[in-house]
């Protein structure tokens, strides 16, 4: 049995409509003169670019723009454009603007110029990141991934067709800054992807296992359970399942987008400390075979997982009942749970998204892989509340069919 | 109105029993070898400085002592303690270790470490403190006052006879470690007023105006509820009004303490956002004049801040008595914050503190003033969801005669 939790966060998050603007009062706490400005053509497409860099220079900053991230960024690509930065001039402080990539990337870039090197250097292992890395500002303009407050950074080895990621607490950015009016222009089928995708880590972490029974040594980045994430988590939850539907049906609902923004905020905050469990181990081996977007497998994969634990987690499954709002009176916590489980179901219906791998391009046929593949993912699989079996897995996959 | 808050924290938490054990591990990340620990003559004879001094030689730290905190500490305590470090050798790492006077001291002296001068060229103004101070880490063995989250560090000037403060973002500490173990020799009555503190703290917090409707310019430290310190808040809530007693009646129930001590951290994340309000502006000149601890002077209050502010946060109020496990069947939102009123009180009685300010020495005349007195606290003031008045003010003195 464990005996200690550790649970870290971002000093500093600022969250509001038009918070853009405060830009200069925090770039002021550094006593930065030059920004590092990360993003992609998506948001340089849609304005957004130009109006960050105002905002900069009109404040007298000196900024140079890399706005050549990409989705899944290659390992070339935080090559790139860390070779472009130091380049152009010294680097005060990094703003990463955009999707989890670009924030991603931007991670990777703040770590470089800190310590140098290449990003393999700092593949796989644990405590590879010396310390902390360069002051990072993230400014997120999706609601899902959380990346503005985690310790993950994820990107393509494209020689090997793989997903490598860097994981550690000093990855997290210094100041997450959430501005919903950013996210206002996101189409519905992204807002939809990643707002489930957030509403997966939610329950994930706040349904994982106790810390004090995660079988294993030593210092963990994903913990399991504790009475911090669960208290995100819980109001992340009720935050994205209210307000979800209306922020992917009525895009401009700035209210809506503005409480799915904060959900995803505090599900990151919970996840990158509690963990995700058993939909993110499946959704590996899923989305390397059906090319779909991850929160569209994760949350597809959702009310399934939470059947699978309803026996394991009852109290919290009936506690996401009720915070769905869902008539449990006179109903067993499994029961709940159930009502929570067929809750997100028809969450996926309002939000436009499939609820069978089906219907995703899985062949039925490479389920029992599909289970023996995420069964090993350790950091994943050993916090779900239920102890998974390749019977039991295999058993989800099929009711997920 | 205003359009963005900020949420900040301390980036590190370590909870657990036994937690101190991992005091090592946490100083290897500062690689720090030379710590000044800061703790009082209570600690020493309880054996807990013993402990962690052993805890730390035994890994090879060279540590300075100073044992001479005290309650409500002198400005010169500070600087003694200062002076004393300097002159024994470099400080890498401060460590406070106690109620929230030891840690509050270690605050300061974490900022003298940093930047020199004396307490007073800190005390009043904003943005006084000019960065982050030495790595600071707090290990509270009293469950209440949040010190080791929170941004606020107060003296006693004992020339003028008052309380001075330094409230910065800066002075949080980077590290909070909480072991409930090193609180199961609390006495009971000290027990019983810190956590009804820090009750008070989640409730204030909860239920603070929204900081959209604050009315203040500029930077604010105490910024008024938001959707972090609401999540924060409603968990200290449950987890305090639900172990209090047990903690309180059975010193040596490690759970109860534990549940309690949490509870204490959570309202101090929230609280030191969000800001506390009526009560808390009240118990300062109710304070001055009783000489009751702090704790159960907000403790007594509560109830009847409640009652006054229970038509203007229904809602929230409603959502307490939930967390209470009250039945609210059937009542109005009024009607459901009065029974969370009402809990508290039987809360106080649960636990042997007064619930009347005629039990603690307050004169019935120097109601007047001490609503006077009371009312230009502004940053205490503002954030109480029903604007005081003189007059409503006075009425909810009476209430709690």
């Amino acid at each position: 049995m464990r005996n200690t939790f550790e649970f870290f966060s971002t000093k500093n998050v600022v969250f509001g409509n038009g918070s853009v603007n405060k830009l200069g009062t925090i770039l002021q706490r550094f006593e930065a003169r030059n920004i590092l400005l990360i993003t992609d053509q998506g948001i340089k497409a849609a304005g957004l670019l130009d109006r960050i860099a105002g905002i900069l220079k009109e404040e007298g900053y000196n900024v140079t723009i890399f706005d050549q991230a990409i989705p899944e960024p290659p390992i070339e690509t935080a090559v790139k454009c860390y070779e472009f930065a130091k380049a152009e001039q010294k680097t005060d402080v990094v703003i990463g603007l955009g999707g989890g990539s670009s924030i991603d990337l931007a991670k990777i870039v703040a770590l470089l110029m800190e310590y140098g090197g290449h990003p393999r250097d700092y593949f796989g292992g644990e405590n590879l990141v010396p310390g902390p890395i360069a002051p990072l500002i993230a400014i997120p303009t999706t609601a899902g991934t959380g990346s503005e407050v985690t310790s993950v950074a994820v990107l393509t080895d494209t020689e090997n067709n793989l997903k490598v990621g860097i994981s550690d607490n000093y990855l997290r950015p210094a100041v997450a800054l959430l501005d919903p009016e950013l996210t206002v222009k996101l189409p519905p089928f992204v807002t939809a992807c990643s707002g489930i995708d957030a509403l997966a880590h939610a329950i994930e972490a706040f349904t994982a296992k106790d810390f004090k029974y995660i079988e294993a040594e030593g210092e963990l980045l994903f913990q399991g359970a504790n009475p911090i994430s669960d208290a995100l988590a819980v109001k992340a939850i009720e935050l994205i399942y209210h307000n979800l539907p209306l922020a992917v049906q009525q895009g401009s609902n700035l209210e809506a987008r503005g409480q799915v923004l904060m959900g995803s905020l505090l599900a990151g905050m919970a996840f990158s400390n509690a963990g995700t469990a058993a939909a993110h181990a499946l959704a590996y081996p899923i989305g390397a075979r059906s090319k779909a977007p991850h929160g569209l497998v994760t949350g597809l994969l959702l009310p399934y997982v939470m059947e699978y634990n309803v026996h394991t987690s009852p109290e919290k499954m009936e506690a996401i009942a009720r915070s769905f709002h869902r008539n449990t009176d006179g109903m067993t916590k499994a029961e709940a749970g159930r009502e929570a489980s067929k809750a997100v179901l028809e969450l996926l219906h309002k939000i436009g998204l499939p609820a069978k791998l089906s219907e995703i391009n899985i062949d039925v046929n490479d389920l029992p892989e599909i289970a023996e593949k995420a069964l090993p993912i350790e950091r994943l699989i050993r916090n779900n509340p239920r102890v998974p079996t390749k019977e039991s897995l295999l058993e989800l996959l099929r009711n997920s069919y």
